[in-house]
């Protein structure tokens, strides 16, 4: 399948992320900010906004964002700047991950107490800022896809909305945590453990690709390639994730290594064993390749480094 | 005022709710439903919906949707089956209320183990199951809001999303939820106190009367009123519910009273007295009304009898 993707000789992740991973950063900065959100008449409180600048600035690789302005360029074909609509998109994105790994590290879920090399929001801040700090910017996610002036259409508004919603919700990523709770010392069989993880990070990474696609009103036909090279990716990125957590160690990560075993999760490494692990991720690796061939799109460079970044990652 | 106010002489506040109610109570348990959650291929866990299920069915006097179809059905001038948005509407900020007493309940909050008559949703399911329920029923509110289906304007999906967004986050619920708990043993002054309560339930009940507004294409004169009236009712509500906790008891709360004395939470009460928080009351009654006549609306009947029933519940 490789010979039917594009990728152009010159391109380079790094360079092409650099300035988008920088109009990211200045739209969350703008976004969970002091000003914005505690200017108004009837402000938001400076604690809760800065533990919510906490949870979402200064940290991340920014996956889903990246993603999400990957997918808009791809399907849209326009590689200058991001329009507002997938800029949003790419930000509401994040902020759901964001909030997601604050209620996840609380003592009563994970109850870890490192997060990308720092305290995590619960530690920094106490349970209950953390608990309304992620409250909060889940709602903010949907704040950002639904601005007031005429930036957005509103067909697009209503259908991101539609795509985030239900990718964080109960048949999404909260469904899929939930999965992860009750099957702590249970073993999984392959098809219940692909199902937490479609749901639990599968969701959300399916849904930046969606998203993307929606903001540049995509054919069916080339949202239906992109899902499928979604679906491929995320759970590329679960395999990859539970092989770090036994390859690497806890300053590379930016998190705590070796968590599975000691919580005794299900994982794909439990499951199929290291070496057969790897193997996996490679082959997600070449469907998603190949679902970015069957698109037919001009230019699918991003989209595929960023797949290529996933499983050859180190953290 | 009271002579500008359209009360039909036959109407009743208990006629009027009692087949609105059996409608949202319907979509309520058909939404948060076993079989719609987790009968698709990728579906919910079932303990995570009976988390969901036991959080929003069966209690709960449902004042913000009745006041999302009494607003439609003033702003309309329809009467009848309330309109699938209005329905939606009334269905999602109930989601958001329920997601909030969840989370408001966990021992990290309020520690709170009686709610309406049961066992809170951590004392019952565990505080992880918990968490993850209030999670999810905050994405749920805007699946609800933005259907597939043509049932639904796209622009109409779009305002409510940023309605209830807004009223849920950081400038609404959230923050008034982390000033009060930053207030703990403090004492504000009035504009402090009212601050809090505009953002912590005041922005969900104004919320609710816009969002029925909205889904009737109101102008911006009866949706410039219908706010003040939102405003002045969920000021009320606070203040009541700050005499309830000191005149009432739990049996009749349904809810452990006297908890704010208890965690020297500031309280009208405790600010004004309960005679001058008796009387605010019912002045904040009288500015409700008074915005209901400036509409210009034929029968705003519903949500005179709904302000009238909230300041002068017992529970």
């Amino acid at each position: 399948m490789e010979k039917h993707v594009t990728h152009s000789v010159s391109f380079t992740l790094d360079s092409w992320s650099s300035r988008r991973l920088q109009s990211v950063e200045r739209c969350l900065d703008d976004w969970v900010s002091a000003d914005a959100l505690a200017g108004a008449a009837l402000g938001a409180p400076p604690d809760l906004v800065a533990a919510m600048r906490y949870a979402v600035l200064e940290g991340g690789k920014r996956l889903r964002p990246m993603l999400v302005l990957a997918a808009f360029e791809a399907a849209s074909g326009h590689s200058e700047e991001p329009s507002t609509a997938a800029l949003r998109a790419a930000c509401a994105v994040e902020l759901i991950h964001a909030y997601s790994l604050v209620h996840d590290d609380m003592p009563c879920m994970d109850n870890d107490v490192l997060r990308r090399g720092k305290p995590t929001v619960h530690v920094q801040f106490g349970q209950a800022s953390a608990l309304l700090a992620g409250d909060a910017l889940q709602a903010m996610a949907f704040e950002v896809l639904t601005p007031s002036d005429a930036s957005v259409a509103p067909d697009v508004q209503a259908r991101l909305c539609a795509l985030l919603s239900r990718a964080a919700g109960s048949t999404g990523m909260a469904g899929g945590q939930a999965i992860d709770l009750a099957s702590l010392g249970c073993t999984l069989d392959e098809d219940a453990l692909r199902h937490m993880h479609q749901l639990k990070t599968g969701a959300l990474l399916r849904c930046s690709v969606m998203m993307g696609a929606a903001c540049a009103g995509a054919s069916a036909l080339v949202t239906d390639a992109l899902e499928q090279y979604g679906i491929a990716l995320g759970l590329a990125f679960q395999v990859v994730d539970d092989v770090l957590d036994v390859t690497s160690d806890s300053a590379t990560l930016g998190k705590t290594a070796g968590k599975d075993a000691d919580h005794a999760k299900p994982t794909y490494v439990s499951l199929l064993g290291l070496e057969r692990s790897q193997t996996y991720a490679a082959h997600l690796l070449d469907q998603a390749r190949a679902a970015l061939a069957l698109t037919g799109l001009a230019d699918t460079s991003a989209l595929g480094a960023l797949a290529d970044m996933v499983v050859h990652r180190s953290h």
